[in-house]
């Protein structure tokens, strides 16, 4: 009986670590072998991992784009998923090392260096710990101090989703809240919204404003209205025109524009089968003002 | 007794959830987000799943080469391995979206624009069924009407290839037929056969044809023996020569080209370490033909 | 009794199996489908393999970096991992296939064409294997010849990770060493370290050198030491400045060069946030020659 009980034990907590998933974003690219060697750590710490990527294609060292991209993904992950986040310029530097337990039950392993900003305003601040590399720390690492992402944050990654250790066994409690990127909100004044444009649907051309749906809502605009779309970098106009709202690029034709929301509940602005980023130069950032109105 | 059986139960049903195999292929690259939340929603049908990718670098829209790519792994996969394809620059017209049973017990989740027509010629069609987007779409994405690939198709090939609902669940019986995209089939002419290039493989820059070995083996060429080999865009001559038929590149000299059989069991020609299709200028398509003869 | 023993067994030996990783490098891309196949060939053969990747962007052909990548990576991977190295510019002609077992328990499924070189030598050979092709080949694909790494080297490797078979069943014992490239081993004379340049992290743009941490620490440098570095390509002088030994690329300017000890405990040479291969036009290969002395 008590061997049955072990063995259903033993099944069950198997199971149980099995069902967190451990995802990766990187600035390091698939050419070389630094993300192999994070995920073979992670391994070594148990061969149950559910090991996924997000992208290793981050820009190099553009905290933006990596803040954007943990934050597109994040919720359609479940409760108890680890990102492990290494796109880090200031590797080495004063910024800390911490794991954030966001209110979602979500956990970024991750350096504090504004990488963190989305998520933690999304999916809300629980606690954030600041990583004990003493304790935390691939054995025979101390040598080389450049790899943190292996040694330190996959390790570290690894042990949490295996359960190999519990949050608290993270290190210290840091007060609640992470480094901050600044960004503008958007904004309804006079009937008109004004925002900006975090971030490109690079693949496809498509641009993705910061406009968020309920935002967009106090508009009352429904599919198949006409909404005007100024798009302004400083004082100078790349778009003027009245464009189509459009629940699927059906609606247009092809080569037309076309407001819709996107996957992640924005609007973006895009052309039907073409690029609208390149045929107008338009390029995300600070300076780019993105105006909307019926 | 019975927990005993229970567990017995659980472990065996466990076992075989993880069997499936949910492998996804589309235009989306992965510079971006949205891979990672198909895998995500995946996950979160079942942390059991064991997922893979077939390529997320198709050409964007190129409905020809995801029918390719898709029919050129298949058959690699054991029966009951589900298959997401996402290539669509028709999301939100008319075209349905589908899951095909093939004959050969691989399953298909992908909008019906072709995309599936080379595997419903290679496999055979058991069933197709529409899929029911009411019952068969991922909780709260009714707002967004752009990400099928993610709330339909993720959500839908994870809950098949999981078990969580059986392929009749996917929705009503459709005639069993898929969109047929129109390519010519190669023929055997007064000894001669005169076949097409429908694809390149573009890393080595090989140049495919639609030539199967077994209509090539009634040309009775035995290894070693040269071909004449002709290939013409239109009237315009791209490659005339006498070609050896080599079991591997090993077969001829460095920079010569060579006559094979390509891991799909068609009729390539390559240059040992070199690249055929530049060289000659060799692009897939219609007006290509590719003529050969003893 | 014998039925909860049973289930014991299988339920542990099914763990046992789990807990080998399978990983795979090539210089195929991931554009066209030829990884995915091998994929699909090892989960035919179970279910229950952890498949990983190395890089399939290994440039076309390039043994060397195939044979860097492999013993970059391979050590942090658990005793038991099996990888499959596909880089095979003489595929079909008399180099053999072989599966080398080293003395820290990894094995290297790969044809016997150098890749296995660096590995060999930081690890060790314990055995190494020719695969007897009769034997373990995928059933079906003897007809095509053109494609070893999806019907041996996947399969064979997907077995061995899997247990299917054992390491004695792979093929008959070779003699115990692989084919060897040549390169030169860094020297110390007369206080100066003369190493060359094997490899870039070409994401970043870092020179990595081939002089590791031992050596290096002949020299008596600390942190913060500044050293004198001089590149040479043939007898053409390409870098020659004093630079500064740190601990990580926070201890120097943005724009400035460093000297820092990289991932694998070589000696690198990289600008802060730069791209010291670019701005130097340095390449790797055997005619660059790295100096280093105080």
């Amino acid at each position: 009986m008590a061997l049955k009980i072990g063995l259903i034990t033993l099944f069950f907590s198997s199971s149980l670590w099995a069902q967190h998933a451990l995802v990766f974003q990187t600035d390091f690219g698939l050419q070389e072998g630094a993300v192999a060697s994070m995920k073979g750590v992670a391994f070594g710490v148990s061969p149950e991992l559910n090991m996924f990527d997000v992208t290793h294609e981050i820009p190099r060292f553009n905290i933006w784009e990596a803040a954007y991209r943990l934050n597109q993904v994040a919720d359609y992950w479940p409760k108890g998923t680890v990102f492990v986040n290494v796109v880090d310029p200031g590797v080495g530097t004063t910024r800390k090392s911490v794991v954030l337990k966001t209110k979602s039950g979500h956990f970024f392993v991750s350096p504090d260096n504004g990488s963190l900003s989305l998520v933690s305003e999304s999916l809300g601040i629980d606690e954030v710990r600041e990583i004990n590399e003493k304790t935390n720390r691939l054995e025979g690492s101390e040598r080389s101090h450049t790899f943190h992402g292996r040694d330190v944050y996959a390790y570290t990654g690894a042990r949490l989703a295996s359960e190999v250790i519990a949050f608290e066994q993270v290190g210290d409690l840091l007060t609640p809240s992470v480094m901050q990127l600044d960004y503008a909100k958007p904004e309804l004044i006079n009937k008109r919204i004004i925002g900006s444009v975090p971030i490109l649907d690079a693949h496809y051309g498509n641009v993705w404003t910061n406009i968020n749906v309920d935002l967009f809502d106090r508009l009352d605009i429904n599919i198949g209205d006409e909404v005007w779309v100024k798009i302004t970098n400083n004082a100078h106009e790349l778009f003027f025109q009245k464009v189509k709202f459009v629940s699927s690029f059906g609606g247009v034709e092809i080569g037309e524009p076309a407001i819709y929301i996107n996957d992640i509940l924005n609007i973006g602005i895009a052309i039907n089968q073409g690029d609208m980023a390149k045929e107008y130069k338009i390029k995300p950032g600070p300076n780019v003002t993105f105006l909307i109105w019926k």
